[in-house]
């Protein structure tokens, strides 16, 4: 076999083999194929594309190129999930203590991604003492007791998906759905869980920027989660614009704990019932609208924000957190008001840029090796469809000194839209379709 | 300037500035651009291609990144010649004797290729005694006083080129139009001659099938010819089979004197002739169909195998070559038949496949490090649309104890069809066009 006519093939649209797949994924990580083979097969594979079976034999390959991690010590059904990212985008913390609710295990890995703000890890961080480099058995402990955990990923996992994942950054072959797919489902699969919940973003905030492209990919992962025998739900969730009203660490946490206790945005509250209510159904302890009706209680009555508080606990965590976020969450008291330069509504949000800004007050890393500021981030005022009027404050930043304030302004600037007429095509819809 | 946005532009279809594919060259050559960046990038540019500005302008970086050479010391108009390849292309060799009878000078650098055969260069050293590895004062001496030198190329020609072309090789990006004229042309325009004949080879033996394609090449080259201020010809000439009866080193030298004595094979006399017309006709010193009158006049009246002679003596060969060919080439004595298995017409002859049976005896070298055997190879007897009875030799084949004969015959079954009927779509049209 060599790698020259493994790329012809691609390159003239056949598919490849798993032999193919296999000989330059294992080569490439042995070192026995050149990156710059690799390359330009990747790009041939942005060109033509792979088949769902060629993204299925990809994906195992690239998962059994590390680690599994083994959750059967856990009682009960684990359900996992994935969001593709977003801005504003804090689902994981109020979903894991509602669905813990229903008896539904969470027993998540998490990183420490780059980009507008912190992974789930660093936001967790914004609790005081609350620990995420569990090890093992605490791991299982908690998950036993409390009925969720979330910790820092330290297992090697998928190290060939890493390594691809460099060189497709490089390379400019990140955007191919097959590769996406791939990528993501050899990491998730990797974490046996009874079932994953893919939340997959669709608008301006979010890699995938059409609703067709987002709905492709959910089939294409969708088919890899049947052909591995792992139940899967695929919710495409609605990113024109940032996911509820904070963009940030501390912010998000506390945004988080509102919501669990039944006072937070509603486009962020519905987004998390939903995704709760689909995790519950897969792990055939609840049906959907059953938890559905079960989590709205469970939030009004405080049992959520209880079990928020078991868990903050077992992690090490100050659990007033939950009753008083405003006073122990570190959020920046040096705030500066983005304000409307006209009047008329909100028409569109390029929810990226939102995310850029947030970025420039210091709320995210663009390389592993930056510190991020947890107490900065952007509180969302106005939403696409709100009236302003000139001066009005459309978003609040919350700063440090170290912060890029022009740059915050001028990506806020170039982000919000304003159009003196309300828009009758505004898409607020908050789920676009569900994929089983 | 990132590579990351070169790439994802050309990905995009959109054209790279002079300034981006300066970037890229350059910073390959200097090692600063990795190889996987410009490996994915080659292969962009195979999917969306490089319009007639950007293949001029990556021509021009090859270019630059080596050295020219200057033929100023030699009197006179100097025209340089190129055939993309095919299978028996020994025209120089004939070719140059015949211009130089026109008072057209060559003064040519020559490879030793890797392919069927050897290069002209190989071609040459079957005449006893002939060097190739000329200094430059002999060069231009023997260039001014015979009117024809060829010589083996040591200086440091578009090393751009070099490199690329190793890393094409390896990425399945060779066949790419506007990269294939940019590599030809970068390496011919630094030999500053005063126009150059391209000879395109189209058809099963040559690196382009199809005449269309074979259009389009011709026409980036002259428009790459035309920026840079290079009289050009392109000749498009059929290569579905191979060029006269010869395919081997020393049988093609052979046949190449045959054909300045006037007793060559119709089609590859007559491909020179019109070849060496149209360098007759850039050098402006003698009108095309002028120079095709004198070509016949002086082939006829053994001017050009005097020529010929002077020019080996030149170059320290043994002139009675010329007269005495037979006697002096090392052709081997061992010959083989390939014979028809049925009777019927010659229907069609898979090129490539004779050229690789050649190969297999010994005449060509798959890797610089190969050595070749200049007296082995294959005598075509039949050609397309000649009548064979079962058991009519169909080639001869000149071996050595070193020759994989089972390997050429196997080849050479399944390059050569036999029909019962003569077919009537038969091309056998030596020149398919010319572009000006």
């Amino acid at each position: 076999m060599r790698p020259y006519d493994i790329i012809d093939k691609k390159k003239n649209g056949f598919a490849n083999t798993k032999e193919e797949i296999e000989f330059m994924i294992n080569g490439y990580l042995n070192e026995e194929v050149p990156d710059y083979q690799v390359a330009a097969w990747l790009m041939a594979i942005y060109f033509k594309h792979m088949n769902e079976e060629e993204s299925y034999n990809l994906t195992e390959i690239m998962l059994k190129s590390g680690d599994n991690i083994d959750l059967s010590k856990i009682n009960g059904k684990k359900i996992d999930k994935h969001s593709t990212g977003g801005v504003g985008d804090k689902t994981t913390i109020a979903i894991a203590p509602m669905v813990a609710t229903l008896g539904v295990k969470v027993a998540k890995l998490s990183g420490r991604s780059l980009g507008h703000t912190g992974g789930t890890i660093d936001k967790l961080e914004a609790i005081p003492g609350f620990k995420t480099n569990l090890n093992v058995d605490d791991f299982y402990k908690i998950a036993n007791k409390v009925g969720l955990v979330i910790a820092g990923q330290t297992a090697n996992i998928a190290p060939a998906d890493k390594k691809l994942y460099s060189l497709r950054d490089a390379t400019a072959t990140v955007d191919e759905l097959s590769l996406i797919a791939s990528s993501i489902m050899s990491k998730k699969l990797a974490v046996l869980s009874d079932g994953i919940v893919l939340d997959i973003k669709v608008g301006s905030g979010a890699f995938m920027k059409d609703l067709e492209e987002a709905r492709n990919l959910a089939k294409i992962m969708m088919s890899i989660a049947k052909k591995h025998n792992r139940k899967a739900v695929s919710v495409l969730t609605n990113m024109d614009q940032p996911l509820g009203e904070t963009v940030g660490n501390s912010l998000e946490v506390l945004e988080a704990i509102n919501t669990v206790k039944g006072k937070g945005p509603d486009d962020f509250s519905e987004i998390c019932i939903e995704i709760a209510a689909y995790m519950a159904e897969l792990s055939d302890i609840i049906s959907y609208n059953k938890a559905k009706e079960k989590l709205l209680f469970n939030i009004e009555k405080g049992i959520v924000a209880d079990k928020m508080k078991e868990w903050i606990k077992a992690q090490g965590g100050d659990e007033n957190v939950v009753d008083f976020p405003e006073e122990i969450l570190n959020i920046s008291s040096k705030t500066l008001d983005f304000k409307a330069t006209k009047s008329g509504y909100i028409s569109k949000i390029d929810t990226e840029k939102v995310g850029l800004a947030s970025m420039s007050l210091g709320a995210g890393r663009k390389t592993k090796e930056d510190s991020i500021d947890l107490s900065v981030g952007i509180k969302i005022l106005k939403k696409l469809g709100d009236k302003v009027e000139k001066g009005d404050a459309i978003a609040k930043l919350y700063i440090s000194d170290k912060s890029d304030v022009d740059k915050t302004f001028s990506l806020l600037s170039s982000a919000y839209s304003i159009h003196p007429e309300i828009s009758d095509k505004l898409n607020k819809k908050i789920i676009y379709d569900v994929i089983f």
